[in-house]
This record gives C-alpha cells, structure tokens and sequence, in this order.
C-alpha cells in the first residue's frame, strides 16, 4: 500500500466533522516535525488551526486545507460506512475522501518526498490547515492570515488543495474566484385588510418592479477570465398567512456572484438606484462575504501548467467558476493562489470516493510542483 | 328601560362566542311564537340556525342576522366586563352590541310592535339567524338557504341588520357587496446553488414580471355602484432561508375584489393570460368567496330610503363597499338585500357599544320599513 493511501486512510478514520479536526492535525504535525518543519498552533474559539514551516527565507509556498469534513447525511445510504475507508473497484470511500484529505495526503507525502530528496531547497515550504473551512469559517484561515500578517511573514504562492479536477485529475485548476456580496432587504409597507387597499401600502406591490429591474439588470459582461456578474434571489418571505391582509412588510435575500469588473461600492450604489426609483421605504443590510481574485500570470501558475503537462501529459484548464474557498483570505495579502485537488464529482454527497490512480497522479503533481519552484 | 335594551343586554349576558349561540335564539323564539311565528331550528354540525315564520303569503320579508360574537380579546383593556352589558354616558358596552345583537334586537322589539299594530299585514315576515357569522360560514346561512330553495320557500326582500352605519345611525346602507376571489399560486423552478444559477431555474426570477403585471393589471374602472376591481397579494413565500440556495418554488396568495363588470371565468382566465406569458410551470389553485351583488332598485331599498327620510330627516347613503357578509349567501336567490344597522366603528374591537339613542333610533326604522312594505 502506498504511504499516500495510507496516510488518507488514517485521516478518514478520524471523524473530523466540521468544526472536529479529530487529531488530523497531530497526525501531519507528527509527520513533518521529523523532517525539520516547526509545528504552531493557531486555534480560535472552537477552531483548530495548524501552521507547520520549514525554512526562514522566501519565497515562501504554502499548501492550504481542511481537516475538517462536511456531515454524513443518512448512514443507510451510504455502501460502506463513511469513516471507515474501503476500497471498492479501485476507489478508495470515505467522508472527506474527496474533499479534501485525498489532497492533503497526497500533498504531505508529496513534499516527504521533495524534501528528502531536495534538503537545502530554495525559499521556505509551510502547510496550513484549519478546521472550519466547511463552517462559518470565521476562526479560521481569516485569523490565521492575520496572525502571520501581523508579525510580516509574507506568502508569495498558495496552492489550494481543493477539489478542482472534473473528468480527470489536473484538467481543471481555478486560478481566481468570483467576488460574494449578500444582501438582507425589507421592503417596509402599511399593514390593512385586502378589502380596504387605499388604507394600506402593500410592500409586495411596490417591490414588484423593483424586483423585476433586479433580477433582468445586466450588471457586466465578465471578461476573458471571469463569467458576467449575476444576482440571485435566495428567499422572499411577506404575509401574516391570512389570505385577507396586506402584510406590513416583505423580507427579500439576495446574493451577487461578482467578477472583477465590478467591486462592492458600485454594485451597492447600483442596487440603491434601483431601489430608489420606487419610492417605497426600505431597510438594507449588506455582507461581503468575499471579494473576487485571479492569478492569472507568474511563477505558481507557470509551474502548476508544466507539472500537469509532465506528469499527465496534457494543457490543464484555468478557470474561476464554482463556489468561494479559503482563497479569498490569502489573495488579498498579494499571494498568487491556485487550487488543484480531486474530482469534485462525489464531494458532500454519499458515498464520497477518490480513484487510488488519481491519489497518486496528483501527490506526484504536487511534487513536480515543488521542484519547479523550489529545487536548486 | 326600553323593550329593546332590556332585550339587548339580555343577548349580550349570553357568552355567545363564534360558533356558540348560547341560548339567544331561544331568547328570540320564544319571544316570536307568542306573535303568531312558527319555530324552526336548521342546526347543522357546531352550528345553530334559526327560522322563525309569520305568515305563508308573498312576498317574504326576512331579517338577516347573527347571534354569535368574535372573541373578546384581552379582557384587561376592556372597561367593563364584555359579557355584563354596562351603561357609561348614554351608551351601552358590551360584546356584540353592535356587532350585531343592537341590530337583532332592534329588530325584534320592531316586529313585536309592527304585528300587533297590523296583525293581518300583507305577506309574510321571517327572521333568520345564524351562530357562525364571524367563524367559518360553512354551516350557517349557506345551509339554511339551501333547504329554503329545496322547498320552494322564497325570500323577496332581505334586510341584514350588520353595522352599516358610518357617524349616525341610517347615515349609511349597503346596497351591494363586490365578490371576493382567493387564488393560491405555486411557482415551480429548479432548486440550485446560487454560485451555479445556469444549473437551477430560479422562481423568483421567472416570477417577478409576472408579479409586475398582476399588481398593475387594470382590471376594469368599476361602475356608478362599485369601486374598480383590485387583486392583493396577501403573502408570498420562496427560500430556504439559507443565503446560497436558489428555492425549487414560490407560494403566493392573492385576492381580488371584483365589480359587476367581472366575473370569476373572467378574472380566471385574465391571471392564466398573464401568468402563461412568462413561460414558467406553475400550479393555481382557486376559492370563491362570493359573487358581487348588488340591489340597485326595488321595493326594499323605496321602503328603506323613505323610512330612513322619515324617522331621521335625512337622505342615507347607498353603498357597497366593505368586506363580504352573509347577504352574498341571500341575493344569489334573486332577492333584493340591503344592509341597515348600528354604527360599525367599534365592532370587533374591545369597549364596543351602541348609543341608547341610537338603538331606539334604530328600532324605529326597521318599524317603519316594515310598515312601507306590508302595512295594509
Ligand atoms: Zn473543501
Ligand atoms: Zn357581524
């Protein structure tokens, strides 16, 4: 058995339902102590976080994940039991199999490997792990972030260990992310009885065309890197239940996916205009949930592209689609950040699985990625 | 103290809260009976009807009311006890003294003197009761209507004694009601994540212009009787209250209140028209509440200008707007149906009342109608 397939079996084992690390940490710890990393952690609240470095010098790579997994849903639908990987038709099953201990084992062995071979390389190695990347991630990668910011320890590259791969590992790496806006609205009305309407302002009437101007708004046209900005209406809630009653108010939740031809001041100035023309009351609140970032040149990139074509012998695919990852923390400190990891296809539902090929294709990947940037 | 007090807080000493009739009907009964009218009692499930009949001549005059009351509410903020009628500066507090014992026993004591003035009127009088006014009327007047039109029983004239009036007594009658339409609409989309929209078909989006259009539809310019029609979405309801999920569907209530220039196949088929050029799935799901009505002419309402001139010096005027009432159950027999009875500002509300005037006032009318109509 591989020292990869090894090492994910004994981290799907540990029941790190989010936000549980459930010793994952220690076992990476314990590994990468012996190779000369020093070993920090960085818990918050109920977070556990993990910074393990070797090297003092830059540039410095970081390897970025989480520990923690997303809950099982029904036990019954599952072939085999969720923590306890099995291996079936050359895959190996498990919760988190895919998303993401599958590239985070085959990261760990991968740099064993770098590191044994390449002792004196250049520039310094670091893995970040957290706990609550699939929670509210509020104790995480943001305060580990700050942390290092504060005492001026610099990530120049960040390679996201998420799964980005759809028909096969390394066609697809996501090379930015749209920016998320959420908005909370309450369009304010006058609470009457249906048969008096001149008594009452109905706010679902006056958010009618407002609604409509919203959800048809061209808001950009995206660009060569990033789909167009689109909003969607996630929950619309107006009426006391009665059929007879003009309800006083009506909750509106939407959400912008927002690409970098927009930013949060002109999107909410937008809104507000629309909002405006109306002329009905309303209240709105607004939370950024993360702003959009792209690496679309430099040295991570360059090395990330020849390491597929070497090892898998084909042009991988750069792309910004899907939803936000603990990327957007590192991005805006000026890191270039890319994820690379497994096929998406089994992530978060039963049954979560990763092919034993594809652990190993992509451990020797993520070496190959190593000794483009860091090997003399 | 007047017959008609002494009868009115002796109806209101009776906790007669919806569907309960308490003993009032009895109260009425054997107060008629002794006059020459027939008893009979159409109860039907928790509901208790009266029809007390004097005469088996054409044409039939029917007093319309109801005996059961809405709740008191908290009984803290009343200023007497709701069930112990109390006399405070000339009027009289209690539940249901306007809402609408005052006007049943107006009636009353109206018909006692009316009888034994012309014990050989023309035609003949009727008194019609139900329990379930203010539930939901499903086995009140609907029913007993029902068993009057199996037996060829046939009601010309019908005069509802609810609260019409507006700052004094017979300012106000109500000559009509619009129809009341109920629509429940389902929305039906394509569940999603918001970061994936190209995946899901958002039903609020594909909703919104048809939302528009609903609430802007001119649905006629009303007549010389009636206000226009107008619809009102009462509730609407989509999302799963998380931010990032787009909703597999949309629950909207709305309501029209329609005109004699429509009717339901109308109205039914307008919404269809609307909704159907959207292009989205949907399911409607319809309840009609009551027809328009309206008793523009007649002999009832000459009777009811002429006793209202008379006893109170003034012209009333003829209305038809408000909510929906038992009369919508009465005119689709054909019969003329006018509403004249207490004032109808303190209805429902805690500390209702009537004026001792104004129930003597009251009685006198009625009286006089009855005199234009069957006095020989
Ligand atoms: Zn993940
Ligand atoms: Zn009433």
């Amino acid at each position: 058995m591989s020292e990869t397939l090894s090492l994910l079996e004994a981290l799907i084992r540990r029941e790190s339902v989010t936000p549980n690390d459930a010793g994952c940490q220690d076992l990476l710890a314990e590994r990468l102590i012996k190779l000369g990393f020093t070993d920090e952690r960085l818990n918050f609240a109920d977070t556990q976080n993990l910074w393990l470095r070797k090297g003092q010098q830059a540039p410095l790579f970081v390897f970025l994940g989480h520990t923690d997994v997303v809950p099982t849903g029904p036990l019954a639908a599952w072939d085999s039991p969720p923590f306890e990987p099995t291996i079936r038709d050359g895959k190996l099953y498990g919760r988190g199999a895919a998303d993401m201990k599958g590239g985070i084992a085959a990261f760990i062995t991968a740099a064993e490997r770098f590191v044994v071979e390449y002792p004196e390389h250049k520039g310094s190695i670091a893995i970040m792990m957290t706990s609550d990347e699939e929670g509210i991630a509020t104790h995480g990668v943001v305060k580990v972030v700050d942390v290092l910011e504060q005492r001026g320890e610099k990530i120049d590259w960040c390679l996201v260990g998420e799964p980005s791969s759809d028909q096969k590992i390394g066609d697809v790496i996501r090379v930015g992310r749209r920016g998320s806006l959420c908005a909370k609205l309450t369009v304010l009305g006058i609470q009457g009885h249906v048969a008096y309407p001149e008594l009452a302002e109905n706010p679902i009437h006056t958010f009618a065309p407002a609604l409509k101007e919203l959800t048809e708004e061209v808001w950009d046209h995206g660009n060569q890197f990033f789909p167009p900005t689109r909003l969607q209406v996630s929950n619309i809630n107006g009426g006391t239940g009665a059929e007879n009653i003009i309800p006083g108010q009506v909750e509106v939740q939407f959400n912008l996916r927002f690409c970098t031809e927009l930013d949060e001041a002109t999107i909410k100035a937008r809104t507000q205009a629309i909002l405006d023309k109306h002329g009905f009351k309303y209240d709105l609140q607004w939370r950024l949930s993360g702003n959009p970032f792209l690496t679309s040149q430099g040295a991570l990139i360059d090395a990330t592209h020849e390491a597929i074509e070497s090892v898998c012998g084909f042009q991988t695919l750069d792309d910004t689609g899907g939803g936000t990852s603990d990327g957007r923390f590192i991005a805006p400190t000026g890191a270039q950040v890319i994820e690379l990891g497994p096929l998406n296809a089994s992530i978060h539902k039963v049954n979560e699985h990763i092919g034993l090929d594809e652990l190993e294709v992509l451990s020797r990947i993520y070496q190959q990625i190593l000794v483009n940037l860091l090997a003399y």
